[in-house]
């Protein structure tokens, strides 16, 4: 029951800027993050990491042939505002780097490419955080909403020259940040795949009423990671088809096999999806078949007593012997009170036998708490 | 339990005219508001507000190289044909501003550009409007069918020189009041959001009869709104792909973030679909669950009492011991009623004792009232 | 309860040729009703109606640029291979226009077009009628079921010359009347919301069983519409992107009104569908909800009298006071009397006691009888 | 009930080659019916019937333009053999033809175009068998599985030279055999649309347990049609949008009039298919709704005679009154009988009040068996 | 009930390396198996067996104008990486061949094809194993995780020459291992089409409520051969649609019958898909018509005997008929027992007439447990 007010926020992007209001205005979120500038730039033959102010982010130069500029928080916007004029950023992408409720995608502009990601935080698997993307010829910019991303082993790949990074330039460094973003879903996944299978046993060995609960809240979570991941497929997709002279043709194949990795994804989801929807109706169903078993224990007991009862009744009756001998004579019959009890009996047996012939006396399997689970051999 | 007369209203365009009329033929609606036109006439170096009369409006004249003519109210048809006559607008055209049940489309004439947009009515956000709008080299016509709009921003923006707007001609604004529509829906959305996580705490933690009616409300609120929002994608997607060069490609690049807005709210909307219908599966299991527990008391109480009813009863049948030592010898034991008393404690006893076994004793979770909502964390 | 024999008729699209049959084959339906030719030909400057006997339509002649001639009845087979000699139509359309059960469709042949469209009945809305058209540069052959159309305003049109209509040539005159059919669905369209309205109220208010025979009834006209009604779409589209010279550049504007009237149809259908479904889901609800509340008032009952009938049932055993004083000397107390009665009262309150905490003395909301619908505010 | 060993055979497709075996390896069927070889050559001047053996096949010659060589049952692997070498068929066509399981297609080899269909058998009409065709530009070759086919119609045609059949060659002949498949299937569904009927007019009169499993054959039924006739859609597609020069111009509009026949079957099918769901969902609701009744009258007897028997039961009690005056004083009463029996009656009817006002008394229509079923208009 | 682990390994594809890593590292899966290679040469006139150890790999020569190479088991990575270099595979490539749970694909790189498939494991139809495929100009490379394969026929027709595997080169190879990979599927297919087979009897005839686990079973099995047979098609489809040279156009026949086969077999699980739902709602229906039953013979014994006791608790009244002649008079009637009796019996015999008049005492059809379910024909 872990607080997933998160996904609540997350459903409902919030427009910051009013209805009409000029497009490309830049508000800070109310409570965004301290803002952090990190520069990593590097060339085949080495890298160097500068930290640089606010102010200096507009002139500051490096010899090295690609920068990586990480922008983490974004509390200030003078920060935004510096590299947009230093990289001739569009107003409008901007703008959609504040507001952090962008679906994923990639946009073209004349010397640059901007995309959107989105990645699952790493503490909080339930919540996810907005990666925004420029992409240059030279030059690579990400801003983060949050500290903590999952680009440390990129970071050592740079600074430990592991790999093609250091020779292949900003696109495959772009690629390279894509990827892990996409590969930080697989855990994700991983662990709803497990939360399903949990309840899979639960609500098919012991059909408690909590299951219920379970299985919406799965289900919400699943439809908020669909959400998240399905637009990257077609942000990829936009990546792959585009004309830009941004990406290159051996960055191609990357984004190719990144592009796979999100469809196996989204197949794993669909997987889910339809898991969690027949367990529903099979939870729906236990329902029905315990009702059934409380009915039949319901029916079996008053069928048997009540026309034992009624017999009972009969001869408590208190008519008045000394007046008729048409009135219960039985009840002084010497065998009077055996015979009663006989055909009670026979009554009783009877009803037993009738219940007992429609397969009332036998219970229905896999309706009963399974006593032995481990029999289920899964 | 607002009025929904809207809705109903919405759903069913009534065609004015009778199957087979001329086309282009028009009528007024019946209850059409009063007509009300505003000129604003503007470009880089300032801008004008110009009040004109009816037969004015065929004869006009501005300095100023873009003019805005905004007309609220459809009750004065002349307003219609002088504005027909004076920018060359299609009797088709004209004929779908009067039927304001159009879906939002875009259709491209000779020298203009024609977009139905619907926006939510500031005072009732579940009702929409009808925003009708010619677009132009010079000149852009909205046409509203009520007082009152979301324009207001954008005003202000022509008035105060803020952005570019005064720059950059009439599909500039053309753009920036479809992006004022379009943003209206934010509201809206968010407000139906809230609605349904209300639904949702309600539904999972108190499931009143009540629930059925809400969600039914809150998924006709749905139904309405995609309806309405859904078409504004397709209607910016033919005003991105056109060929006209009403839509320059600085605004273009406007239109695709206008675009990208939509999917978002679509997006939402989607995923507010698919809570609905949870929401609804999981009612119904509620009630369901309910009806077991319902049952499960009854069952235990009727399997308890029941026999040790018929017990009691076989002790007040009237049989005359004075006739035979076979006839109830036990009504003169010594200990016969305590052994009576005994024999039901231990009837019962049993019972329970297998009820106690099959688990029904204990309560299922997630299917009482919760009297501590608090702990579900949310 | 009308007689919805039409709709089962429709739903089967009985082929009169045998399997294996020569393609072309005319074979007149055995119902067909009687036929008559009216022939109207007019240009800019005038109109005449010509009458005209069967064996003339080979040979007549006009001198006006345009003529339609609306062939009512599909009796009189000569008629068609009359007309089918003298416009050259294809056999397999003309066998087309004989099996009155074709799906809208558009087909284009050497030198005219093939249009099939269906219309409602002007008489009973749940039914329909094909309506085949021969468009060709200078003609429109219309073939009608049976009399009684929805085209008198374009004819009032025609002989008044009002609108465009004289000057426009044939294939205005079958736009006029491809969007006098699509325009005649409004009215159908908008009964059947009428009833859904209905039903909504209905469901919601007072749950009688009978609402899910009006909801299937309900349902079965939709799909019927929408079976009629869909095809038109493609239809149009085809007569939009034809290469045909049949349709000229003015035309196809019209075209694409028509095109989006049909959309506008197609979209109050998918409304009402979800809506259907919706009421049906919601009815299924409120009948378990009701069963729930008629087995609250059962399990409340039970509970409280059966234990209570229980301790009755004790104080009525015939255990023998005499023998011994273990035998229920509570009969010979002085207040034994009272005593059970408290004793009752007091196992009586516990147990509503019991059911009020668990909050079943109280109804649930939305699931009684409403006694003041008007209240709800619709 | 008749068998339905035919649908679960069709259902699952066989190979008989092992997985790795050489493609176009041929193993004739374990069931294959006696293989019967008719020829029928003919042009515009005539036709001549030629009997041949399965050797004389590789060598016979005709003088007419076209042949129809028909193989009937396919236990004689050298008629294929024969005849591929012949006509120099393809070794993955001839497997096909051998492995009568394929999905209706349409495939274009060099010089020659293999199409496989379905048809209904005559006599049974839940079963289909494969009907092979190679047609190439001077021949049809034609595979059935078993005797008996819809083709005696298009034979006739060749024999008395009806329609354009002797003048227009192989692709003519190809296409009317065709025709005559896709037409077969029309009697078919209109059986299973009549017997949908039935089900409607069963389940919404009188709704026995039996529908179930009626509702189920019917929609299997459904199920197995529509996967044998969607196909051929494809399959015409396939022959229209081909290059090969062996259907020609005259042609492609006759296929176009058989791929609107198969356009309405599957119309009809999907309404049907629409049909059986919403009948299943009623169906289930009358379940439920018989349910509520079922426990109206339960509730309503226990309701009212089980306070009253409590009541009895309390008079029953046997306090001793000779002991104290307030030990059931009321059994020494004047009136106490009569009061006794006026407090059971007052209480029973305030019961049957409350049970009144809540509407339980009346019974909800729809809900029980018609008696007079005539009066529902259908 | 076999151990369904498998499913639940492979529903979730682990990542090895972690987000961020260099992509194309080979890490060996934790329990890779050990790794053998078996290559085999071959050529129109003769084929040879080599044996090779891993560090041969890299050079090894054949004068043979094909070779395949077939690894089995993925411990030994230097396998891998010679090959790699040896034959200049691609390094994403690679690690897909280590990552064993790629979803089917064909990815075309400058001299190569690369494409993974899945295929069922021999002695476990419900797990399955990554092939991957390396297919160029003069080569074939396979690697399985496992020992065991379908591929036996496929060697033996290389050695015994049959067919035209030999003459045909490596790319008629691969398609053999792919067609042999395709039809691997039917056995399973078929097996779990007996399996729904045996549900639907099962479900027809006798309702127990294991029935359940085992469609949902079913249902799992469906999805994950659903899941690994989909990608196929888009796999093949990719194979046809490819510029390459690696597959000529001979071969490309056969992969079209390919992809048939793949078509037929998504067309068999659609269909079987259709069912296990059809088969979930008939077995929730039966479980509610059971309900119904189960209640019905509640409300006959609770309808009949409640009144019954009632009756007979009146004349058990203690009232006392020495006071007054008010007083239970009935009790000194001289037929008072037998007018009691007869009242009882004509109640009883009026509660009865009322069931049998609502249709409650004859049972529903194919609601009971069916004893000759042989009588069913099917």
């Amino acid at each position: 029951m872990e607080n997933s007010a998160g996904d609540s926020h997350r459903r409902r992007p919030r427009r910051r800027t009013a209805a009409g209001a000029v497009p490309g205005t830049l508000i800070a979120a109310p409570g965004a993050a301290k803002t952090n500038v990190e520069v990593i730039a590097f060339g085949p033959d080495g890298f160097e990491r500068i930290v640089l102010a606010t102010k200096e982010l507009a002139t500051f130069t490096t010899s090295y042939p690609a920068v990586w500029v990480n922008v983490t928080g974004l509390a200030d916007l003078d920060v935004l505002t510096s590299l947009g004029t230093r990289f001739n950023l569009h107003d409008l992408a901007l703008e959609d780097v504040i507001n952090t409720h962008q679906r994923p995608k990639a946009e073209e502009y004349d010397d640059h490419v901007f995309i959107v990601a989105r990645m699952p935080l790493r503490n909080n698997f339930s919540k996810t955080e907005q990666l925004a993307l420029f992409v240059g010829g030279t030059f690579v910019i990400t801003f983060q909403e949050k500290p903590g991303d999952w680009f440390d082993l990129v970071r050592s790949r740079i600074t430990e020259n592991r790999g093609r990074i250091r020779r292949s330039g900003a696109d495959y460094l772009a690629y390279a940040l894509l990827d892990a973003v996409v590969d930080s879903y697989f855990p994700v996944i991983e662990q709803l795949g497990e939360e399903i299978d949990k309840l899979e046993t639960f609500i098919l060995g012991d059909n408690s009423g909590d299951a219920l609960e379970r299985l919406h809240r799965a289900k919400r979570k699943l439809i908020t990671f669909r959400r998240a991941i399905w637009p990257h497929r077609e942000m990829l997709n936009a990546l792959m088809r585009t004309d830009s002279l941004v990406f290159g043709d051996t960055t191609q194949v990357y984004l190719r096999d990144c592009y796979d990795h999100i469809v196996q994804l989204m197949d794993v989801i669909e997987t889910d999806r339809e898991l969690i929807s027949d367990l529903f109706d099979i939870h729906l169903s236990r329902v029905n078949l315990r009702m059934n078993e409380i009915m039949k224990v319901l029916t079996i007991i008053a069928t048997v007593f009540i026309p034992l009862g009624f017999v009972a009744s009969v001869y408590g009756m208190n008519f008045d012997r000394s007046v008729s001998p048409w009135n219960m004579p039985e009840l002084a019959w010497r065998f009077g009170y055996p015979f009663a009890l006989g055909l009670m009996a026979a009554i009783g047996g009877g009803l037993i036998y009738f219940l007992y012939r429609r397969g009332w006396l036998t219970r229905d399997e896999g309706n009963h708490r399974r006593s032995a689970p481990k029999s289920r051999g899964r």
